[in-house]
């Protein structure tokens, strides 16, 4: 999936066969573990991860909680920094090689004004993104820690068995003990 | 704060001096104890709080919890509803008599395709109810009870303090004694 494809697949009727990004691309490879946008930073960029897994961690007190996993195909950004453009509580890290796509905040406001592509990508990521919160927030109010790992398992088991145990017991908010009883009652 | 005016001063550059909402507004004057979407329902239409305040609930279990109080010059709606199109997991009800302006949802897509005022005013929405989730999420986070208390008396102490004690603590997630004690130890 390319922003492209996600323009057509979601945006159609707004474009049609072959079409010009109406903002600029820079296309990136990242190492395992590189930060992409540090506490405190003011965000801006927005990215589409075209390859690879990112983490996305705050910090509650002096302990270090993971909110989200980004997977391919997904926007991603400190994005109340950069709505805001104030510092960001968030940090964003790479968990494995990844490729992305960045385009520049300053960009995509610019073409936000005169391109209904543009406005209506943004639209897209803003809902995507309260979408991914309301998500998080209603599973943590209603499902067990059990169910919250199997909903994790079906985006992509795969990738999921490839993050370390620990960083999946932070973002589930358990031990990684009690992570390992999960993980042995789900695959006997 | 009317949409007109709300648009004029965050979308500004899009339009200017006198302009026509491209999309049809209902205005409604609704009693206090009004449901405006019951659970299950599948929302259709954005609505923008111009008097009263509103309450959004959702169910933990057996048990009913307020997820926030909607103040005047906000919008609100079923959102997780209004966008994938599924029965809502939220109630919202009036907690005075509030008066609204109401957009279908219909006519909102259908602006959205041809005008980037609709198209931007709908970006501004899908941003402001992100942040408030997001700002929620972190006050749940990093804030104690009283903390997220003086937040929201900060907002609007006069509204408030109008709200039934047991409504704020089901907001805040504590039991209506703890929040005697915090309202006494703020004001003596």
């Amino acid at each position: 999936m390319s922003i492209e494809l996600l323009i057509k697949k979601n945006l159609s009727g707004l474009v049609n066969g072959d079409f010009v990004l109406p903002f600029e691309v820079e296309k990136k490879s990242l190492a395992k573990g590189q930060v992409v946008t540090h506490y405190g930073y003011v965000e801006d960029k927005l990215l589409f991860l075209d390859e690879g897994v990112v983490q996305i961690n705050t910090l509650k007190g002096e302990e270090e909680r993971i909110l989200e996993f980004v997977f391919p195909g997904e926007f991603f950004s400190a994005y109340t920094s950069f709505l805001l453009q104030e510092p960001s509580d968030v940090q964003i890290t790479t968990l494995h090689p990844c490729k992305v796509s960045i385009i520049k905040r300053e960009n995509l406001l610019q073409a936000n004004q005169v391109s209904l592509v543009a406005s209506h990508l943004s639209l897209h990521v803003a809902q995507q993104l309260f979408l991914s919160r309301a998500r998080r927030e209603k599973d943590f109010l209603t499902l067990s820690a059990e169910e919250r790992y199997r909903l994790l398992l079906e985006k992509d088991p795969n990738v999921v068995l490839q993050i370390p145990g620990n960083k999946i017991a932070s973002y589930l908010g358990i031990k990684p003990e009690s992570l390992s009883r999960i993980r042995k009652s789900i695959i006997p």
